[in-house]
């Protein structure tokens, strides 16, 4: 294809070029001086986006696989574990636990909400004997586009032993998370969301107190042993072979990101939230949640009746080169979603709203062209102080 | 560095250019037509490589993430299984299934040696209750630069219904593996070997007798599901975000395979053997292992008395740019592995047989040189005709 894309998914995102470029560089020695080198500099790189002190490890997979290391890493086969659902993928973390064989005691909050914290609380109080193991619970949850607030849920743990395991992977370095501050045990992310760098790599987090429940847990575990996998990073080396060019790539990103403060990287995302929020609303579609629980990385849009979701999704990808990502299970018809996280700028929400402008028009749906865009550019030119 | 590197390593192996470029390629939707169209495309040409009509999948992990797939997908908890090792890699193999809680019946031979076919007859013919489920057998062992006979295996196997299961990481598409016509049920290799591409990608055969070991084996397994993975390839997609900078590579690398024979393929690995094995003997070095069971990816070359494995490695890396394996485990400082597989060309082991003239001459081994030069010319120009 000639035309430029707009991939603005939830994760893969589009890469920066000179992200691009790193993956061309000619391999090493993964048991080289060489790799230690780099292994040290992008795990430093990657703990100061974790906001941890705590050991942090890199597999060679994607997000999924941080989340089965979680599992498999500090629970034993029938550990009672809360699993907090608000979302596709809160869902395949509390699978994951009940295919190992733990007792889950799975919470699931309505599509297009947030966790409750004094839920947790009650839950977590009314546990007198202190069973269960682990909390699972989602950051940013990509199918609704809704974000937890995880600082809430660690403290509605209070004193109760239970790990908090994080499925950050796509909220990571995207909003703020303060593993060590809030006192998260294991979070997991992976690289083709705020890395902004191909998917083929996972992050895991793992606090003291879960190396204490690491030396007792007894699923079965090779690939994701993260007993094996510390003594290899104690010689600056992987357990398995590492996906060298995203490790390459992952350089290159955390360079980018040394320049900005966290601060400055997660008001950035929240940016883009804004002008996709306003953009959307004022085309005339509603959102599926509200601000206050509205993720940095996506946004979900209500389908408006009487428009057919799979007809507009072909619309903007064939006429438009523009990639938008549609529901997830039990809303598969009733929104899409647009990413708005990694290598988009301002500018790229503009044109894809502009593009959503036109294809509802042809497809029938009463808009005033220029009106949803108008709405995105007045919030950047608020923030540029013009307005 | 500025230097040229040779990375002579028994994979990750260099990367042609033009398949390093593809890396380097946007993002696309891997949820979309373009992305279906590739995993097409890429399959078809791997089941070539793999000589088989059996379903194959691709996962985002290391060599050794298939074969943790190929215990858990079919195999249960107590199930007797026979591995076969002569090195680190059968090794490896059965500590997995160990781990999994498999009852592993395993059979070592010395490191140097083959697997001994007669053996697994007389230990299948001992099993007159068919308890062995499966057979655990390694292809190419990388550790000592062994080939076993993975044919005279499944010959060995008769009527017996155990499954064999084949470690081929570094020696599919590098040796002749008739995965159909040998009757292997599942086949394991990686990325970073006779494929030539960075690592990041597994891939695991699966045949008919295979799939219905899966459906009632009850190990547990989420992240490496081949049912799960079927389902997602019956639409084109795959369970979990692929490594798509590596599927492109993939793409581009079965470009170059689709150009040539197998057996030319397997004929050029078995010339670059040959060079390497002459001029090590050439410039008076001992071999670990004898011709008719020398792999075609890697030869073991025996540490001389009185030099110091450590020093010569670091010489070659330091003053020569040219980068070999140590020994693993019990042949750590015992030998050391010239890798001639992937993109390796016949001067390249000239350059490198060179170098170590050098470096053994300095060190005090006593070294004629150009003598295990002038062995590996031989080769070359006999093949050519000319001698």
């Amino acid at each position: 294809m000639y035309e430029k894309e707009y991939l603005m998914l939830p994760g893969p995102t589009p890469v920066p070029p000179r992200v691009l470029r790193t993956l061309s560089q000619p391999l090493i020695n993964h048991r080289g001086p060489q790799f230690k080198e780099l292994l040290e500099e992008v795990t430093a790189g990657v703990k100061r986006i974790y906001q941890t002190k705590n050991d942090v490890f890199i597999f060679p997979s994607s997000g999924t696989g941080g989340l089965e290391a979680a599992v498999v890493n500090f629970l034993s086969p029938g550990d009672k574990v809360l699993a907090l659902s608000i979302g596709a993928f809160g869902d395949r973390f509390a699978k994951i636990a009940q295919i190992y064989g733990c007792a889950v005691d799975k919470v699931e909050f309505a599509w297009g909400t947030a966790v409750d914290p004094a839920l947790v609380a009650a839950k977590l109080t009314a546990d007198q004997g202190r069973e269960y193991k682990a909390i699972l619970v989602t950051h940013n949850e990509t199918s609704t586009g809704v974000v937890n607030d995880i600082q809430a849920v660690s403290a509605a743990r209070g004193d109760h032993p239970a790990l908090i395991m994080v499925d950050a992977v796509s909220g990571l370095g995207v909003m703020d998370l303060k593993t060590d501050a809030w006192g998260l045990d294991v979070v997991v992310t992976a690289a083709q969301k705020a890395f902004m760098i191909p998917p083929g790599l996972s992050f895991v987090a793992v606090s003291p107190r879960a190396w204490e429940a690491f030396a007792t847990a007894t699923l079965p575990k090779f690939y994701w042993d993260l007993g094996q996998a510390k003594e290899y990073y104690a010689i600056g080396q992987t357990l398995v072979t590492p996906a060298l060019p995203q490790i390459n790539a992952l350089r290159e990103t955390l360079k980018i990101f040394a320049a900005k403060s966290l601060d400055q990287l997660f008001a950035r995302q929240a940016y883009l939230r804004d002008i996709t929020r306003a953009g959307v609303k004022g085309l005339g579609l509603k959102l599926l949640v509200p601000e206050e629980i509205a993720s940095a990385t996506v946004t979900a849009v209500c389908v408006p009746e009487g428009i057919n979701i799979k007809q507009l999704m072909q619309k903007l990808r064939e006429e438009y080169n523009v990639v938008l990502a549609g529901g997830q299970q039990k809303l598969a018809a009733k929104i899409f979603r647009i990413g708005h996280l990694g290598y988009i700028q301002h500018l790229d929400i503009l044109a894809v709203i502009g593009a959503l402008e036109m294809s509802l028009k042809e497809l029938g749906f009463p808009v005033v062209l220029g009106q949803g865009v108008k709405a995105a550019q007045e919030v950047i030119m608020v923030r540029k102080g013009l307005l």
